[in-house]
């Protein structure tokens, strides 16, 4: 994406050329927090992303470096779907918003996670991670 | 918002909900960040966004109590925009989408800015906290 033409050079207006619609980081969360890895888990993800949406986000996704995909160890005609490095380092972006939305609005956020993302920050990330390389290093 | 239909109770997709398009947090992040808090001030913010585009995403993010509206102090025929108390507390999703950003990609983001995002975290969440209250209060 180096050579994309970006509207300017703010790092947060990259950001959110890079991920800024609604259905983007959806994805992003069901890869780091929920386990999901294929495209009809995906689909299946509770907001009702539309298909045709759901194959361009992946797309774009993958074209900035942020997913990989490769065939799914259970059946290699299928796809699963992987965060990268640089789509595992979104993790303290996810928390903040689980945070800030936990505090504003009704959600079904557990109390309990959001304390955790609040106070104990490191310990969340680093089960995060743990997660991240258990599902990379799965049917290798 | 708190009677509007949402897709999920997820508090990431509420989050994207509210502010998930390319450019609702750039125009928190231009009252935030860069001291402006006009219309005017926001169009010309350099990622060029449309006039209508900006009308209708100050009125998602007024609905949605992320800024408010006022008379401008120097001029009260002119409306000034702040930030509200929600608003000011997406400072730290703000924050992480500049480390992740200055991480990944090519941007303009002063490195010892970001490095002070990075590390000395609350000290940039109060300063940001400072700037917030000083412009709330002036001309009052």
């Amino acid at each position: 994406m180096a050579t994309r033409h970006r509207r300017s050079a703010c790092p947060i207006s990259i950001a959110l050329e890079l991920l800024g619609d609604q259905w983007s980081l959806l994805v992003v969360r069901d890869l780091m927090f929920k386990g999901k890895h294929t495209f009809g888990e995906f689909l299946a993800g509770g907001e009702g992303i539309a298909s045709n949406v759901l194959t361009d986000r992946l797309a774009r996704l993958e074209l900035a470096g942020v997913v990989t995909r490769e065939p799914h160890p259970d059946d290699a005609r299928k796809v699963r779907y992987l965060l990268t490095e640089k789509g595992l380092s979104l993790a303290p972006v996810l928390m903040e918003l689980v945070v800030w939305s936990a505090r504003w609005e009704r959600t079904a956020a557990p109390p309990d996670e959001v304390k955790a993302m609040r106070e104990q920050r490191e310990a969340v990330l680093e089960r995060v991670k743990r997660d991240w390389k258990r599902a990379r290093t799965r049917g290798r």
